[in-house]
């Protein structure tokens, strides 16, 4: 089905665009943080008010994932998040014989959590405002590359500062595109252990298809427990389960880290988007997912190896050709041409916003053409990412060069503050596939040599000559850089150890790493770091003319986000703001229980004994985007409603703007996981901790 | 809903239409008269090559229902159609007291079965070619109101003859837009009798919402039986109905009745519909239905009388409303430019083609650009639909002048070989509601005032100064006509009659006939007409290049289409070819069995003894449209597999060009029509006579 979506795509937005041409509705829109809520728009449209007490409890209770987000919902440290979330933890420790991402995982005593090798959590215990601090520490008068030096280091200041005087992760944010930084502090988790999981077959019913659809009918969740010395972790913050879920018009909340968009980026922004970035991207990851798709022909085990990077891959793919599409789309742009020029105007008429915005644009846009001369090169040069034996490789060579250097000149990731955290990921005990990640890096290396030509020096001093397959190959096979043991001896061993080891992927590394290092300043220093400078002007320029009025861009963080549960017209009919158990059964049936909409044996038990009428998902108007996978849905007593887990087909405009006349945001329903850990997991005694109804004891 | 569907139209037919752009897939597409089988295509698509006793066989088993279609499907004369073709009849026999619409109908032995008050049915014998003789009686020199006269009365005579001859019903027919001209001879059955029919809202599940939408839950069937001398017919030809129904790709059969579609226009006509007809249609009826709905509003049995009208016109501005949205949207009209240019283009590069047609393009655009003209006074003074009253005593009216005059001059509807026909239809023993229709008829008078002025000639006398729904209520008070004596006396004691009577309705028809006599003579003599000779004159410069390759546009007529059973993209996902009774219990759950998704007493008490996977309604690419209603999907040995019902929201297109992309035709499934009359309805005698498993002796 992945082949043809293409111009389907283009046909779902374009109607969802034909609304967008009509003012987009604001109403619901926005990922806020928690120092800065809407409680105009609360009060006005909810008559809700939240107290101190109730923001603290979202914060405190709502969990980061990394890149997704989750809750606690039992007082001894349970943590639920989305199947899908799970599904990396979930890969790492399964083997060809016990395959927990098929058949899901189920301890039903303590002593069957299962401790998982690379899983850090965090909740984040405070912020501070410190924009002064930064703006102070960079002299505008500088080059462009001193003043980055100068951000990253007063950032790396502030960071370790807190660090060393809380004993929490410290992270510096960059909000409103540069209009506000701030400092975060967290509490991490790294005893992390595996409850409960669904089968994927169940958790991700529909597949590629169903993806980004609604109706929908996953069960898309996963528990997780939190420990510290052994023992669960008893969180002073934690979510009550509600039994009976939301109903239709209630006011629901999402708390989470939304991990970006791009709303208030220039029109150069969009366009260089448009006409270099996210064309590139999409080629390369097609090209990945061809070559793991003809290696996991080789067979079952392969498959399985490969399994959650295809569908990482083929869920980005879905996802990116829709956001090229919305570029593309001339009334999207059109309606952000209207916009910038409208803030342009205001700007103008106000001699204070005027000057503290002065030639902003011009300057993004002249970076943004920069961007697009060097785009081939900067995105064609870059294998950092992809084969995890390489993104390994360079963090030992980085780790090593970075951590003599002193702490505020460093790469933002070997910063004092995160370096535990950058050792936690290195020295994961997951195993690696070679074989994967060399049809990984055949696919970039074969993309680098095809687009830049033999000739380039990166691609020259990559391949010496060789078949980029082949280069791949060899490199995989023959690294140690799999081995735990390895890595470790390296990091220990130092720049020297580094600089000795004739280990090849490293050395392959070491080779190529100076030209990195050139495209990573270039691109810090000049291409981000006058998109956030400028843009914090243009930002300010705005909070002087309307004051925080709007949410800033996504940035990973914590936010709230809130709206109602509503279904939408589509087509020419409704489609209901939910499904239930009925509709699951159905879809199976409607597909002959083919693939992706195939029952697993349990599912198909369970069919008499459980209330078919049992809400499974249902949608809500609640900002939300990629890295709120995970997140609680709350009613306005903070209790659990449900658990967000996709966007629907309208959705994916919510990258560039908010929408609320069919966008929606997708989640499991509060009623349908306990339905299904009672009556097809056969997991009561998690149900009634969850619902409360467990035994004090049991604490 | 009603209020909210026009945007969404829109968005619906772009998204089409997008498709559109690219080369329409003629793959599937005609509705073909038995006379010239797309054979070609059978056997190169599907392998199968239809024999003559094959062909005979759907010619015979297929019943016309007038405005909708019907079949066979047992030896003892059991007729199968759509509740919503049977509504009318539902809605006749119904009364404060029993009402058969909301309640269904349940005949479980002979003698309960019910008479239908004014239902004639129709079996098609016979046809022939009879184009040269309509076109040798025609003058091409004489004036367009003396061809139009010649062309009316060798039909009529045609007509006369053949009903003469062989005793059946004979109708020529039109076909390819004035190509060709064919006789129809038909075996009529006029003693019908009602059998089964559910409760509307399970027949009608989900209601104007879900109309034209796929995925779908309605048990869309009505069974009738029919008989003569007091018997059930046994017809020589019937379908076998299959237990199993259709397949996912399977070849299937549709044959029917399909009424019209537009699709060889040229584009003068489409521009005509596009900026004339229309949108004067559409206001017309909406009004007509916000009239209805607060007659509706004084009570409950008002509600139940204005029933089946209110459906009718929800159902046709639903359907009106994007077939507008298309022709207005660019790529269509430049879709239908392109065709007739290279059409132009081609016959002028062929000297027979060219001679054939010369003119035949501007000679309709002239009487289109008159049309526009007429349009407001065409449409506006025209009140002889909507109001069944003032039907009623308009064909009074008529019937009385006409049938004193030659067979060959008289309307068309009054000729000799039609009477038997008008007269059953003038005296049926149907109640009528005089409230209804003054309801109906003030709202055309008021439209007619507001648009045409007070000064206009039929205003003028229509009003004598008064208030429309003043006069409209003060007519169908005092009038006589609901009574079926009082007609009938109206009818024996002829012109006479009629020129005396003093019933307020007939003296008003009589005051507006001259008038209306000459817009009638005017449209098809000066617009009908012409599109008929000129259309007829490029269809035969079509033939010319490219023989009888394309179906004729729908006429009413018998048509065979084809196609496979086969879902389709949406959005970005899958949708299914089946749904399952599991789909019709998650939908009303998910809307919290609320109107228009509610479900009946019986259906709620049925949910445990169902296969809930049994299918329910599946989707095909047959070329269907308005009409085929009721007809039979059959496979490729003649087995009944499916019931049409609808097109989806995609399948408006199908009134301007067919697209298989996403446009289909919707149909309830053989299966799930057994089991709803085993397991819903309680009625295993008429499952058993469907399935066969019947004993002989109950024939």
């Amino acid at each position: 089905m992945r082949t043809s979506f293409r111009p389907l795509a283009a046909a779902v937005l374009a109607a969802s665009l034909l609304a967008a041409v009509a003012p987009i509705s604001r109403a619901d829109e926005g990922m806020w943080t928690l120092d800065n809520l809407p409680l105009k728009q609360l009060k006005e449209r909810y008559g809700f008010t939240p107290t101190p007490e109730w923001i603290e409890h979202v914060q405190k209770a709502s969990v980061s994932f990394g890149g997704g987000s989750g809750a606690f919902v039992s007082p001894n440290g349970l943590v639920i998040t989305n199947h899908h979330v799970a599904l990396g933890q979930l890969q790492k420790v399964s083997t060809a014989e016990h395959n927990y991402v098929g058949d899901g995982f189920y301890a039903r005593t303590a002593a069957d959590e299962m401790k998982c090798p690379d899983l850090e959590l965090r909740v984040l215990e405070s912020t501070e405002n410190v924009t002064d601090r930064v703006r102070a520490a960079v002299d505008a008068k500088a080059s462009e590359q001193a003043q980055g030096e100068q951000r990253r280091a007063v950032r790396a200041a502030i960071e370790k500062e807190s660090n060393q005087k809380t004993g929490l992760q410290s992270r510096t944010v960059e909000l409103y595109r540069g209009g506000e930084y701030w400092l975060y502090r967290y509490k991490k988790y790294t005893d992390v252990r595996m409850v409960m999981a669904p089968e994927e077959p169940t958790a991700f019913f529909g597949g590629d298809a169903d993806n980004f659809c609604f109706p929908r009918h996953d069960l898309d969740f996963a528990f997780f427990r939190l420990y510290e010395n052994g023992q669960p972790v008893h969180p002073q913050f934690w979510f009550r389960w509600s039994l009976d879920g939301p109903k239709e018009g209630d006011l629901a909340f999402v708390s989470g880290n939304p991990g970006t968009t791009g709303r208030q980026l220039t029109l150069a922004q969009y366009e260089y988007l448009r006409d270099d970035r996210s064309p590139i991207q999409i080629a390369q990851q097609e090209h990945r997912l061809v070559a793991l798709e003809a290696y996991c022909k080789r067979g079952d085990e392969q498959a399985r190896r490969a399994k959650d990077r295809i569908r990482g891959l083929t869920n980005n793919l879905k996802r990116e050709h829709a956001f090229l599409d919305i570029l593309r789309t001339p009334s999207f742009m059109e309606m952000k041409r209207k916009e910038e020029e409208s803030l342009k105007a205001r700007v103008a008429k106000t001699p204070a916003a005027a000057t503290e915005c002065a030639g902003a644009w011009d300057k993004i846009a002249a970076a943004e053409r920069d961007a697009a001369r060097r785009a081939k090169e900067n995105l064609y040069t870059d294998f950092s990412r992809g084969a995890r034996l390489m993104t390994l490789a360079q963090q030992i060579v980085h780790y090593a060069e970075e951590v003599v250097k002193p702490n505020g000149e460093r790469f933002q990731e070997f910063r004092d503050s995160n370096l535990e955290t950058e050792r936690f990921q290195m020295f994961s005990p997951a195993p690696n596939y070679a074989d994967v990640d060399a049809a990984i890096l055949g696919a970039q290396l074969k993309d680098a040599v095809g687009v830049l030509g033999p000739a380039h020096p990166t691609v020259k001093l990559a391949l010496d000559g060789r078949a980029p397959e082949t280069v791949a190959q060899d490199l995989m096979e023959k690294t140690q850089v799999g081995d735990v043991a390895f890595r470790r001896q390296l990091i220990d061993g130092g720049v020297k150890a580094v600089e000795a080891s004739s280990d090849p992927l490293i050395v392959w590394v070491r080779k190529l790493d100076p030209q990195y290092r050139v495209m990573r300043k270039w691109r810090e220093n000049e291409l981000e770091g006058v998109e956030a400078r400028e843009g914090g002007r243009i930002a300010r320029a705005r909070f002087a003319l309307d004051g925080k009025d709007r949410a800033p861009d996504a940035t990973g963080t914590l936010r709230l986000s809130y709206g109602k549960v509503a279904g939408y017209d589509e087509l020419t009919t409704r489609v209901p703001w939910k499904t239930t158990f009925f509709g699951l059964y159905d879809r199976s049936a409607d597909f002959g229980n083919a693939f992706p909409f195939e029952l697993t044996k349990r599912v198909e038990a369970a069919r008499s004994k459980l209330d078919l009428s049992t809400p499974l998902n249902f949608v809500s108007t609640d900002d939300i985007i990629g890295g709120n996978s995970g997140s609680p849905v709350l009613n306005r007593n903070l209790e659990y409603v449900g658990l967000i887990f996709d966007g629907n087909a309208h959705s994916y405009i919510g990258n560039y703007a908010y929408d609320d006349a069919q966008s929606r945001a997708v989640s499991v329903h509060s009623s349908a996981i306990i339905e299904a850990l009672r009556k097809i997991y056969d997991m009561p005694a998690l149900a009634d901790e969850i619902t409360g109804s467990a035994k004090i004891s049991s604490r």
